[in-house]
Formats: structure tokens, C-alpha cells, sequence
């Protein structure tokens, strides 16, 4: 019985990644207490810190691919807990660096801890959560696990360098922008998934299968994100957009418009991403463009086939609620941005 | 035959230092060629920025603890070298954090790397630096090696973060200080040495032995480093001065010339450590209150009393030119203070 049965709420009323958090309930909890045992420190700036980001309402993605990964290779133990608590541990590291790299100001709807704290205590605690990550993975006394998620945590890092390159550059191309999601997003969703199986001892064809799983959920959600902060539907949900114009990221739907733009767009286009200055109003108008050209719906038309391929990949499973869930939420990315 | 022999170099042509590198200079070598080798990267800034630093002169202490332990504890793989080359990524890393926490302007009399590239590249390399740390301790395949390094990591990032509350803070205690450089510098001293014996599989004597050594060589080091930084001497012999005293922080000299200060040099010390401006000729006056307290005298004094203890650490270990060499560093340590 599912904790949302248990509850008595009827699961219509829950979204895929609910559902999913509600199928490994007891280890998702087990997960947060050990987040939070783990941050301590004699310096308390470091879980004061820490917990800002941590308890802000991230949906726990990461660490709910491992849990769900692990139970659906029949996983017996409780070690798959402590090497969520690591995936999570890697990923807030990475938020915390990114935020003081991109000069945020908010992030999750709060004040970015860089600028509650500075930039200072934000990179030394990024550097304490990932360290962290790592005594936690030994815990789980699998190398080969520790051998996945060191390798995708040098990857994210070399995804980040190259990101800083595309910054207010139009002749960013598709495939840098692909490389750089691959490296920044889809490689911690597949090391999640996949170090998961791993820990479980599952066969090599379902290991692979979750990694595969993952790596196109991953992208997928990136593309739709990426969609999303050009939506003129978002901002009228009261979500967030223009994060990424406003600081002259060049995602795909921007590599798209620009690459359909007349004259007047890509003098536009040039002056807001490349030159500045760039006006507040600014947007409103970037947003048609992407929208006109169709950019929007093409990105979402590659997220789609992402989908796909996710949905694919997770043929090797076996089959059960957790794969019926993980199916779904990767339907459920696509219908953030619709 | 060492290589100092082997060249034809007097013994005494050479600093303690220099000896212990000679007695390891094969595996050193091959040390130098995995850091290179690892440092690679498609994304040509990582390896442009991470030379920077790794190539302009360092002197590979901690590397060299790790692969004198392993030898003298008798090791006769190869595993060894990429132990070092981690030791020598994670102590990279903390420098590009660290100068990009202190806002540095050079490092090892070069540029560094935050001036060059700017503080974005230095915060992502190092991320990267750290992972490929990881990467490289997974290779030698001990668990209880990742278990003693990513433990230390996280050590070292605590004690940055404790460094952040003691700048400009002139009651930062003489406890609060050690605690600082036993966590910046003598933790990875004493993770290098002590992996190294571990790597060996030496007898936990040896083991216990070792950790000791580096973490008492760790805390001399950095008292000492401390206390040039206010020598006269060292001005006139060439070397940086008043590189702690410019960015106000509270080291052991400043600590015990400010509790024998009479009123005059309190508020001197309160306007140049704590509320500024500090000026071009204050270090020079800063200079004599540490050297008239007896300041400079006692840091010295305690730092003799940890090469004591370094010493005394290695008494389990095996005989031989290592041992001897181990001794003369320990012993060097405090010279270069003199």
C-alpha cells in the first residue's frame, strides 16, 4: 500500500513525482533525516547555510531516482539512504557554486544564500556538501558507485566551464547547448538512476537501462525548463521567467529565434544577449520572437523525443508501480511547459 | 642510489626537501606525468587555468609525504602515484578557493589564477580538480584511503569557513587560531601521510605514526609561514611580507602582540586589523610591535615544540634513509623561520 493510499488521498489528486515520492515514502523521509544529520558542523554557518538551500523546497528529483532505482531492483538493505543523501549533497553543492558563478538573486523563490551570506561562506560550504557527498558514498562500501558519481561530478564541472564560454555569445551552436545540458543537467539525473541499480547489484542490462533513463529525463527536463522562462503561460501562472534572458544565457529557444531572426531581430538579439544594454521591456519582446519563430515548439518537440527515448530505456525494468510512476513522470515534464 | 647521487650532487648542495624528493624522484616523476595526464579536459580553459597554478613551482609536499610513507612503509606498487597526484588535486582545488575567498593577487609570486581568468573559471576548475581527485583515489581501490581524504576535505572547508569569522577580528582566541590551521594545513598533511602508510597496508603503529608526523609537520609548517610573513628578515632576503597583515587576517603573531599591547599599539591594531584604513607604512610598525612583544619568538617556540612531536611520531616507522629524511624536513621546517 502506497502512502497516498494510506493517507486517503486519491492519487488523481497527486502529480507524478508526488506519486513517485509517495511509492518510497519511508526511504525519502530516512533520506531527509540523513541530510540533515549530515550537515552538522561545529561551525554553524555551515548548516545554517546549507539548510537555506536545502529545505527551500527542492523537489528532491536526484535522490528520488536512486531510492526509486534501488527498490525497483529489489534492493533490500539501507545504504541506498545514504547514497541519496550524497546525490542530493552533490547537487546542492553545485546550485550553491552556480548561484555565486551566474551572481543570482534568487533561487527556489528565496534570497540566493550568496546573498544572504555572501559569496564567500557559498563556495567553502559548496566545497563542505561535496566532501560530505563523498564520506557518505564510502559508507555505502561500493567503489563502483563512488567511481560514477566522482566521474559525473567532473563532468558537471567541466558542463559549468563550458557554459561560462556560451555566455552572451549568439554563435553559441546547438550542439555546444547540448553538450552543455548533458554536462550540467542529464549526467547527475543518470548518475542518480544509475548508481542506484548499482548499489542494488542489479543485471548490467537494468543498470543500463537507468542510466539511459535518467540521461534523457534529464535533458528533457532542461529543455522544458529552458522553454519555460520564455512563456508568456508561466508568467501568467505567477512562475518565474526571463531568469535565463535576463542574464543573457544562450538556451535553444534563443539559438532558434536567432537563427530564424530578420535584420530588426538579430539587432535585437545582438544588442540584449551580446552588447547590452538590455531594458525591461526587453523581454516581453524576446518572448514573442521565440514564440513566432517557433522556437518554443521546437524545443518542446526535442524534449518530446527525449521523452521518448526515457520511456524506452526503462523497458529492461521490471515491471510495477515504480515503473509505471517513472514512466509518467517523464510524461509529466512535458506537461510542465504545454 | 638516489638521484642526487646519481647526479653527482653533494647531499649537503641540498635543502631536507630536495633529499626527500630525490629519494622518491622516479616515483615523483611519475607523479608529475598522472597530474598532467588528469588535468585534461575537451574544455581547454581547465587544463590552461589548473597549469597555472600546478606548474609555477609548488614545492609537492603533501604529494611527497604520500609517496615517502608508501615506500618506507615498504609499498612496492604503483597504486601509490595516483594517490599523490589526488593529494596534489585536492590541495590545488582549496588554492583556487581560497584566492578567490581572499580576493588574492598573486600566488607563488605569479599572478593568480582569479586575476587572470576571473573568479568564475577558478571556482569550476577547482570543483573539477576536487572530482578528478576522486577519480583518481577510486583508481587505487581502498576504501579506507577515500574514507581518510574526502574526511579531510571536509575538514579543510570547515576550517575556511572558521578563517571567514576570525578576519578583522582581534578576539579570535589563540584556540580558534589553532583550530584554523589544523584544519586548513595540518589535516592534509596528516591524510597525505597517512594514506600513503595505509595504501602500504602497514601496521596500524606505523599508520597511527604517520598521521601524527603530518599533522605536527602541518601545524609547524603553518605557524612558521605565519610568522615570516611579519620577519624582517624575510624582506630583506626577498621573500613576501605582510600579505596576512594586509588582508587583516588574525594570525598567531598578531593574536599574542595584541594581548601585550599597551593602549598606543591596541588602537593601532584595532584600526589596521579591524576597521581600516591601513596604510602603505603600517606594516613596517607592525613588524616591530611583533618582534618587541616577543611575539614572533613564542609562534617560533611553539612551532619547535610540533616538530618535537613530529619526531617523536615517527619512532615506530622503519629505519632508513626515508625516516632520516622525514626527520631533516621536520627539523627544515623551522629553519626557514630562523
Amino acid at each position: 500500500m502506497s502512502t497516498a493510499e494510506a493517507l486517503k488521498i486519491p492519487d488523481t489528486a497527486l502529480s507524478p513525482v508526488d506519486r513517485l515520492h509517495a511509492l518510497v515514502a519511508a526511504d525519502m523521509t530516512a533520506t531527509d533525516r540523513a541530510i540533515h544529520d549530515r550537515l552538522g558542523s561545529a561551525v554553524s554557518l555551515i548548516p545554517d547555510l546549507a539548510k537555506h538551500l536545502i529545505d527551500s523546497g527542492g523537489k528532491r528529483l536526484r535522490p528520488l531516482l536512486t531510492l526509486a532505482a534501488a527498490r525497483m531492483c529489489g534492493y533490500g538493505g539501507d545504504r541506498h539512504v545514504r547514497l541519496a543523501a550524497a546525490v542530493e549533497f552533490i547537487h546542492t553543492a553545485t546550485l550553491l557554486h552556480d548561484d555565486v558563478v551566474d551572481a543570482s538573486e534568487l533561487r527556489r523563490g528565496k534570497l540566493a544564500a550568496n546573498l544572504v551570506w555572501g559569496n564567500k561562506p557559498s563556495i567553502l560550504v559548496g566545497d563542505f556538501l561535496f566532501s560530505r557527498a563523498f564520506q557518505l558514498m564510502v559508507e555505502t562500501g561500493k567503489m563502483d558507485v563512488l567511481n560514477i558519481l566522482a566521474g559525473a561530478s567532473a563532468i558537471i564541472a567541466e558542463g559549468e566551464v563550458l557554459q561560462l564560454k556560451s555566455a552572451n555569445n549568439l554563435k553559441t551552436s546547438e550542439e555546444d547547448y547540448l553538450r552543455v545540458i548533458e554536462a550540467k543537467t542529464a549526467t547527475l539525473f543518470s548518475a542518480s538512476a544509475e548508481s542506484g541499480a548499482l548499489l542494488a547489484g542489479a543485471p548490467a542490462g537494468q543498470i543500463a537501462g537507468l542510466k539511459a533513463y535518467g540521461y534523457n529525463l534529464g535533458i528533457a527536463f532542461q529543455l522544458v525548463d529552458d522553454a519555460l522562462d520564455y512563456s508568456g503561460r508561466a508568467a501568467q501562472m505567477g512562475k518565474s521567467v526571463g531568469d535565463d534572458f535576463r542574464e543573457a544565457k544562450v538556451t535553444l529557444p534563443v539559438i532558434l529565434a536567432f537563427s530564424r531572426a530578420d535584420d530588426e531581430a538579430r539587432i535585437f538579439w545582438a544588442r540584449t544577449i551580446e552588447t547590452g544594454p538590455q531594458h525591461e521591456v526587453d523581454l516581453k519582446r524576446a518572448i514573442a520572437y521565440v514564440e513566432e519563430t517557433g522556437a518554443i515548439a521546437d524545443t518542446r518537440d526535442m524534449a518530446r523525443r527525449y521523452v521518448d527515448a526515457a520511456r524506452d530505456a526503462l523497458a529492461p525494468l521490471p515491471k510495477g508501480e515504480i515503473r509505471d510512476s517513472l514512466l509518467q513522470v517523464a510524461e509529466f515534464s512535458l506537461g510542465r511547459a504545454s
